[in-house]
């Protein structure tokens, strides 16, 4: 069975020392107290949670997984315990605004939480997952009603929310979908219609879920103009906030998937369910762009956990399965093989993990803080400025770090060799559990074409120059670094090359607007390999200063050293084929006086 | 459910258009009478079989996969039928030798067979494909006393084989197994041990399973040199050649795995079992290699299949569903949404699928022909070129078709979107089926050490040049064919550029040995983009030629040159990435200085 460990120290690094979270904190009247003390202590009892109990349940979750029978949904074995303990520890309500009984701590926070019990068990986390989203749509577009009668059982956690936009025939592409919304004469609305791939659906673990729902008004215009955005509890609410009647909506089915077994992905029917708007009417699409964003975060998380899943269990592997003698002699002569660790092609796995787990971790949490900088500033300008630099990473968080995460995952599976194709070690379940995260929440080509066209050209490049400048400024406060030249050069070479490379899109699009649907996924692979470098590099810097100091810590900080210079050596390269194949032209795909298929 | 049509017009192309199969089959007395009649009739045929009969059990095979009770392994429903229809209809004899009931056509020829039964359900494709490793096993080392009790049944298909290597503590370290055999007076061993991962290991589809066991002797020297080969037939034969008494040999377990559900993973227990020994004393690694070059190209095959199958499901799906305007503007405006083929995004994921198993094809029939006309010569220098061709080709095969093909598989995935995650379209099986291939018969690690090491710098670069000078023999030819340029010139550049790096590497490891382990993955992958170039390149020059003649198949070949510049333009700039990586040197994943684990 896989084994879980909360990788305390690196987290630490990452907040600490490479973003130093804390002064900022410090620097906000309401989080002035916040600091390692606090952050360390939340982190420790997370980590206790996380390996003692949500980790024995990983492996549980995916063999007996959820079942339906009399529309009620049970989910596996221990996973309703852990929700009540999630509950009573108060985690769910961490970063909860404190009019609805949160704690307000900073979102910053609360994602080590996140990740945790994620990399512990995927498909538990997902259950608070969604309601965290639910929860962030009904804060900004409800009524003040609404949120008086839902904010507070959401944020304490025994109720949970759900999303439910995708119907069979729409996907990526909501303006097709049908669920219609007849207004009732209360004010309230009527809905019907079917959801589908609906996370966490329906379940045993809460007490109500109240689910958020993409609808279509009787006179609604076509198209995404005409979606409006539902609250639909699965048991309405009374007057006094206690729980009444069961609504029209139930589990129609249980989708049978590839993974993350311990999740509920129901298909979700609406016979005549009550329903309320939120927000204006055929406005939906906006609001559920809050939850969107979001859940994109919340599934680049995703990417994280399961490279650091794969790692740690392959480390812990290679380190005791003998096999082979090293090319260069023997390494354990007194046993009967070494172990594979010290093959360099073993290591070369290890390190594929390591570097995808720690990079997406600073990115990660890069992004994090932006979002509680965001929320703090009272400049607009300076607001803006992190709004627009959260807009652009996160279609790059979201894509690049599933994409990643399931490579690390399966260089988990190949180190295992044969052992890792087997239920036992875990690593085959790691592997189908990461798999959704490149579909859901949009798929790697939608964020790309997010990325590269509606963010970047759409703005005319400006959404790609605030992330040029910020590691521009750091290129240029470090051009005299000796050490740090190894990562400085090529890192600066990127920069000059990335804009050029869209500029060549951005042109060639003018007279094909398909060149950029052609171009669209090279480009955001080799932009998340830059992220990545520039992360890496600052990561190297903090290591140099460390050491310089003196530290008692030394084999940890030149290892991240050494891990930032296996990165620029053996993955960066990458960003040589994907500058090639994003301007190689729409020509090679489509031709209309071909037809290859 | 997934669908399975038998590619079969580019199997034509490939064989009689570019390998020429049929001249070189004329040109043999025993086979001259093959040619386009019998192999279309055969295709036809085990299209038929493979479609209709294979193909819906594919499925099946995965939901119900095998079960073990009271000691009998019993196969998925119809699995035993179908494998009765493929005795009856004479397919496992068709290369066999004539001495044994077999009909001695070409290895060439049956190779399209074992590619469309593993297309269309290759979980049940491997009882067949582990016979026939047993039955070559046993043809090339075996007494004639040996074949006389086997071949016949073997070979016909009454009885099958097995291939038992793997022991719990070692897996490609065969060095270290640890199953006894113990002489006994008759003649006869005593087999004790355990082996697991074992294919096919026990079922109900035949009357009889010979075993082909590695085992010790008691008196053996250590390591791989002390290793013997032994017969274990399931049930001990009679004298007069029927089946007797069961032997001391049993299925102890069947392996949960992720995925080739319809196959049984056995444990296999050796309780004091009957055996024979094979070949001489402790030279058993020496004749299981026979079978394992076998195996690997039977696993090569693999790679194939997922490819070809990901690619006929996703184009079809692509064809039909609707999502999205394509971003020049409405392609099937009568439609609420155009059909996603329509996005070049979504086409380029097609192609990559398309010149995987198109690429993989070429190369695959062009390597089963090397066997032929190995088999066929009767100069011994000839024959030498055709075994040290296929030799170098072998590990370059097994580990890049199987990594392609897992690639191709999860594309089907991601071209299906969230429907790709569920089990209904098939897609997620496929993926799953598929990744077993880069584990058994030697990772993707062991082939490149393999190749890198054991062929190309052992060989002092001579199994490179018989490559390169095959490869430039086409460019030196084709260099004044100004419409091959495309493909001429980069393949031309490669070919100077691949033993420039074998140069540096070797170099590298004159210094220290663990240089090749540190390039090895890297320089296979290289390598591999390198065949499919040539192969490539030379299937544009056949289709620009039948052009050239005028063809009622103008779309084919266009098709062809089409894919062939996608390969060039798209997915042959990897190896640039390849032959950096390659190079960094083995400091950046093992120095002994840093630990960064």
């Amino acid at each position: 069975m896989g084994q879980y460990k909360a990788p305390i120290r690196d987290i630490q690094f990452v907040r600490e020392e490479l973003l130093d979270v804390n002064s900022f904190y410090h620097s906000c009247d309401q989080w002035n107290e916040v600091g390692s003390d606090l952050s360390n202590a939340i982190l420790d009892e997370c980590a206790k949670f996380s390996e003692n109990v949500l980790a024995p349940l990983n492996a549980i979750g995916d063999e007996q997984g959820c079942t339906l029978a009399e529309g009620v949904v049970t989910t596996p074995e221990g996973f309703k315990e852990a929700y009540q303990q999630f509950v009573e520890g108060g985690w769910p309500s961490l970063d909860g605004p404190v009019e609805f009984g949160g704690q307000a701590l900073p979102k910053s926070l609360a994602l080590t939480v996140t990740e945790l019990i994620g990399s512990a068990n995927w498909s538990w986390s997902m259950y608070p997952g969604l309601s965290r989203g639910a929860c962030n749509t009904l804060f900004k577009h409800g009524s003040e009603e609404q949120k008086a009668t839902y904010l507070n059982k959401l944020t304490e956690g025994t109720w949970t929310g759900t999303m439910c936009l995708t119907e069979p025939h729409c996907g990526s592409d909501l303006g097709m979908l049908r669920t219609k919304a007849e207004p009732n004469a209360d004010g309230s609305y009527t809905l019907t219609g079917t959801k589908i791939f609906i996370s966490s659906g329906d379940h045993d673990m809460a007490e109500n879920i109240i689910h958020i729902v993409l609808a279509r008004l009787p006179d609604a215009p076509e198209g995404t103009k005409g979606i409006s955005l539902f609250i639909v509890p699965k048991f309405n609410v009374n007057a006094d906030g206690s729980v009444g009647e069961r609504n029209a909506v139930s589990c129609g089915a249980l989708e049978e998937k590839m993974g993350i077994h311990g999740n509920s992905t129901c298909v979700m029917n609406f016979d005549g369910a009550t329903g309320y708007l939120i927000g204006p009417e055929n406005k939906g699409l906006n609001c559920m762009f809050t939850f969107m964003n979001m859940a994109r975060i919340g599934t680049a998380i995703q990417g994280l956990c399961h490279a650091e899943y794969a790692y740690q269990n392959s480390v812990a592997y290679a380190e005791e399965r003998l096999q082979m003698r090293s090319l260069s002699g023997p390494k354990a002569p007194d046993k009967p093989a070494d172990p594979i660790i010290v093959h360099p092609d073993v290591r070369r796995m290890l390190l594929t993990q390591k570097a995808f787990a720690e990079g997406g971790r600073m990115l990660l949490y890069y992004i994090g803080l932006l979002d509680d900088r965001m929320t703090m500033s009272t400049d607009e300008e300076e607001k803006q400025y992190y709004d627009d630099m959260q807009a652009v990473l996160t279609p790059i968080a979201k894509a690049f770090m599933t994409e990643t995460g399931f490579e690390a995952a399966n260089l988990g599976m190949q180190i295992f060799g044969g052992h890792g194709y087997i239920r036992e070690w875990g690593m085959e379940q790691n592997v189908r559990d990461s798999r959704i995260s490149m579909l859901y929440e949009g798929t790697t080509g939608i964020q790309s074409l997010d990325l590269l066209g509606r963010k970047i050209l759409m703005s005319g490049g400006q959404s790609l120059k605030i992330i040029l400048d910020l590691f521009n400024e750091f290129v240029h406060s470090h051009q005299d670094t000796a050490e740090l030249q190894e990562f400085i050069e090529p890192l600066a070479q990127l920069l000059t090359e990335w804009p050029k490379l869209t500029e060549q899109i951005g042109a060639a699009a003018m007279n094909n607007p398909d060149e950029v649907n052609a171009a669209c996924v090279d480009y955001l692979m080799y932009s998340g390999y830059v992220c990545y470098a520039y992360m890496f590099a600052r990561s190297a810097l903090v290591a140099q200063q460390a050491l310089k100091e003196g530290t008692d810590e030394k084999e940890f900080y030149e290892g991240k050293i050494y891990l930032a210079r296996f990165f620029y050596q053996r993955l960066l390269p990458r960003t040589v084929t994907y500058a090639q194949t994003m301007v190689s032209g729409v020509d090679n795909v489509l031709n209309e006086e071909v037809n290859p298929f």
